[in-house]
């Protein structure tokens, strides 16, 4: 269906992230795969072009653009391409918010700059190994010594973060029995310093150019001026953060499921089984037009979040529906596609395969289905 | 999700709308339901308070407000108060289209003003036993003979055929062996006319309020001034129409799946199970969540397609798409709510049971999610 | 698949279920539907050919065969040719039980004649307004007085409650608040017996030929030697029973779902669709495909079900397991097989239509779906 | 359910193969799936177990037990400690009944011994890249030199074939154009023959202890002493063979499911979120529930299947029902059970997340769930 979401600036940048997805992203990405990241100077690139900094204001070198529709044209172009930027996602949507919305003028100094131009790299480290997603029960603290925090603590399942530069850190600094969603605080950790490690990196199903780590902090010293945002607040940030980490999640699965339906298409098009294109079965149509129906549907759901999302009034209820839907319905798609391929859809050199593997997570990270079922219930009355 | 679809004229509409279903309507619908029928007082008072007549032209005393989100708003509050007003539906959906854009003048000052006012029920006879959707294998003749044609053929399923008093009935006009699409032409056949006879009112499953009629033509002679449109067109009206045909019946599907979940809730809130509210049950929950994310998704895609329509730019793939994805939806969504009423959800008393035998025919009325398919998949280049 | 499940005698006993089905039933069959029961003479035929009576002793006139078996024969033949025999269904296989096991030797010589010869019909009654399915919230009373007991309270959702000569009524003959399942009884309460009323017959959404009656007690006198079993132990007799009854469910499941798909085959094979039968398109052939292939794993399952059964092996958590698989195979089989007949699918005069209505309860009554699953969650140690 | 299935015979051999799996395959197989393959030593191993030999006839060293049932032990015990033994089910599933059903004495001399003992592993090459399952299609060619066949031709998706002492190659030896099902023949080719090359290995997106292989034959010299069976049959072998190949499928898709089960319950019965062991959320139970309901089904069938199978009486047709419904059934219950897991089932180091990407091809191979419902629908002749 016919959207009305973009803009002609948003179609002109389009123009430059394809471009950019074409010619250097599509050759190299077999290689990033085997290697599990996508490599520094690549993020420099990206930076170059603009790509990074489009929210940050212009007088750190961005381009003063904090709106959410460039993300969601990078994603399409990117799956269009059949290949995902998982960790500019993450830095672009999940983390970039944070320091946009948090970080004071001498951060915004330190800081925006190098977020811009590619040279800072950032993670967000906030499940702790057994807690999952309940922020209530994070165990990692940051006490008051002088000037600083001690920081002690473990964290897994973070994205990128064995390449960052900075790690926003989710720590308790206030233990306050009566509540313990009260007392959690933002702290940058800064690649060197003292105490801080990177552990084991995690070998996922699929999301291969993103590395997943577990880090570890052992006293480790961080100024309070890395303190961002104000102390004991953090529980809120998080919160209000969710709705747009989840509709991101939305952005790639709508997008993803559509790529799926396009090699298809292209597949069963030109494969023959039985001296005929398996396009032409009647069983192979009926799939794709069911396929492209739950995107259609899908697309519909996510553009209009978005457009609420970009008045500032997508509800988290609704960023919640929107997840559910968008990741359920791109795991129907994506393997109802793949099937189509016979066992070529098996081999991991035909994208379908990579989609699929990649599809899988999407369903749980950024809130299990089961916790957006939570939240929308409670939207509901019940 | 919050729409924006209606503008202020459409909500003192739906004020209207939900004042007279609450009013007129509900009381009555059970003694409806066992008449099988809508009296025919009731479309007078419809076409009193305006209902009826919103697109006609203000000349005839009609609104002069072809805007096909009235029909929206009309369905809408149907369906929230748990009733159907389906050969109301049939009639301003389906039918009023060809009489606004193919009645000449001289048709328009006769029938005009009783479409308006209620007093003209009408209804459209394309199926023929044993044809189905196959407009090209209609066998129903319209034959000149001076300044009339004489109508032989017989046609079935005919919605609200009992009462019409205008029946649009297509007929061959021309047998081209090499172009059986051409060739059909649409004559208004009159109650009371000679040879034209109502025969068996099916017994179907739900849609009690609502008759469906078998209809005969044995050599019944229409004036050439009641044939609507050009000769040997009608295929391509036929066709032109349907994208409005599915989404109307996409807006009931969105609508009366809405009602099943406020139902739902509102049962399993007061409904206590081995001692506590069957709504506090995680199941509950669960299951109203994935209904309410469902119904969001197809109120998006529908409110797109609406928006589209009311632009005249919907496709016929895409009218196809929303009538696929939220038929269906509605048939999940209201399967799940019923089964959350247990024993009482099998019984006729509850309107769950109703919103449950009515829905079956969604996926198969204006062409079934089969043939949508077909639709969806040529618009692919499949 | 081949199933292994029966002996000569039951295939003889088939033949004349089948004899009786086709001659005795079919032809009845829309007219019972109309009244809403099957009529009292065709009890005493099925009980002259021994139908009724295959599990009573033959000292009472019956067959002497208490072999579950006989009842699945008899089952299929009736979904074979289209139709359930749902009153005698719950006589056999639901009621009988409770008189074959804890009849006493008087009440054997006044009952057991009558239950194998058709002039005695029975009805047991169990759920109350408010109650469903939680035994311990029953709140009908029976109170010694003297040589009887006094009976007060209502019931409802009584499957052939009107036209019942005995029914076995569950009531409170204790009220130990320490144990509220203990202190259950049934007593036998006939018809006539003042203060003993039926009420309402409820309208259904299928089922037709199956009255099912709200009962009132007001006082009834119930002599003390209509006590069927111990006094104050109907909780472990109906908790005993239900492993049956829901097999029972399971039984008409599956062989109306294989009935169902032989329908869509008879229908698509004869039915054209523009210019070709309907079965000759892939996808319906692919969809008659899936639901035999789900008609065959429920098969399997049951039959596996019905011989731990004849075994006294079956565990409730495994007839659990059974009645959900088949009761949703049912209902998936159904709706696919429906779909392929379009618009007479939803006609009542096609008997897939009713076969659609009448699947809906299977997931509801003896034990909802949600039921089932507790009872599996707990066997699985959850 | 309790299955009946298995005698003490097998009972005494799943010990075995229980302690043998326990021993020496857990500890090595995350090894060897970084390897891509099982150690030929492991192969030796179990020959000397007499796993390898059970069906060889005792005088080349087997066990002289042609029993299916035996292959089923072995791969429930492989599924039980989350495994699987592909190259080994490849070979002693699909592979050893040419050999036993169509040596002659001197090749059964030749190699029966190595088959039993460990010492020669073999593999089949069918599919050719292009052609997938039409044989028809078959373009690789055997023709006649001497007392040689010269083979030419290229086959891709071979399992085991980088490991294979011994490829059974399906190759074309006449033409006639009129049948193009008759003139396939079966040859031995030997590793270390002249021509004969091992191509790249495919990346698969499972299925990691087992290598999948694209296999070249140029010019290959083949002694007509190494033809297996009768010249130009082989199309009747394949077909015949290929309902044991796919209850062999259905049978590790079944005990693949039911080890999903046992992981999730162990994993949410440890697992705490919000406080509470995940296991005791009403969405967990009902969801293991509904997994469970669904094994159990799959189960009954298979079981079903497997004797019917013993007893020389599966049909194709029933082989296919087994096979479509156990692997689809597979899906559905890994994919349910690893959402239990959240952001861990997304991680290679759990089991849960092997057993999914496993689980994809199950639907493919061996004929797709495509071809099995153009079985299934000649079956019911359409």
């Amino acid at each position: 269906m016919r959207r009305d979401l973009f803009t002609e600036d948003h179609e002109a940048f389009r123009e430059l992230a394809r471009d950019f997805v074409e010619k250097e992203v599509v050759p190299h990405y077999p290689a990033w795969e085997k290697g599990g990241r996508m490599p520094r100077e690549v993020f420099e690139q990206m930076g170059e072009l603009g790509i990074l900094g489009v929210a940050i204001p212009e007088e750190y070198g961005g381009g003063g653009q904090p709106d959410y529709r460039y993300n969601v044209v990078l994603q399409e172009e990117a799956a269009r391409a059949l290949v995902t930027l998982s960790t500019v996602r993450t830095q672009l949507e999940v983390i970039l918010p944070y320091f946009l919305h948090y970080a004071n003028a001498e951060q915004r100094d330190r800081w925006f700059p190098g977020l811009a131009s590619g040279t800072l790299l950032t993670a967000i480290a906030m499940t702790e190994p057994g807690t999952g997603s309940d922020l209530a029960g994070m165990r990692t603290t940051a006490v008051r010594d002088g000037d600083d925090y001690i920081v002690n603590g473990a964290k897994t399942f973070i994205t990128g973060g064995m390449q960052a530069d900075l790690v926003i850190v989710v720590a308790r600094t206030s233990t306050d029995p009566d509540n313990r969603r009260k007392g959690l605080t933002l702290l940058v950790v800064e690649d060197g310093m003292e105490g801080f490690t990177r552990g084991r990196e995690l070998e996922k199903m699929g999301c291969k150019v993103q590395d997943t780590a577990e880090l570890s902090f052992v006293d480790v010293r961080v100024p309070a001026a890395n303190v961002l945002g104000e102390m004991d607040e953090a529980f809120s940030y998080l919160g209000h953060n969710l709705a747009q980490e989840r509709l991101t999640v939305a952005v790639g699965s709508v997008a993803q499921a559509r790529s799926a339906i396009a090699a298809a298409i292209e597949y069963t098009q030109s494969r023959k089984a039985f001296g005929t294109p398996v396009a032409s079965f009647q069983n192979t149509k009926f799939e794709l037009a069911a396929c492209s129906t739950d995107v259609e549907a899908g697309q519909a759901m996510l553009d209009r979040a978005v457009s609420l999302h970009v008045e500032g009034e997508l509800s988290g209820a609704d960023a919640a529906r929107t997840k559910l839907f968008c990741t359920e319905m791109q795991q129907r798609v994506v393997d109802r596609c793949l099937q189509l391929f016979g066992g070529y859809g098996y081999m991991m050199e035909y994208p379908i395969a990579r989609l699929y593997t990649d599809a899988r997570v999407a369903r749980i990270y950024a809130g299990t289905s089961e916790v957006m079922k939570v939240m929308i219930a409670k939207s509901l009355g019940l």
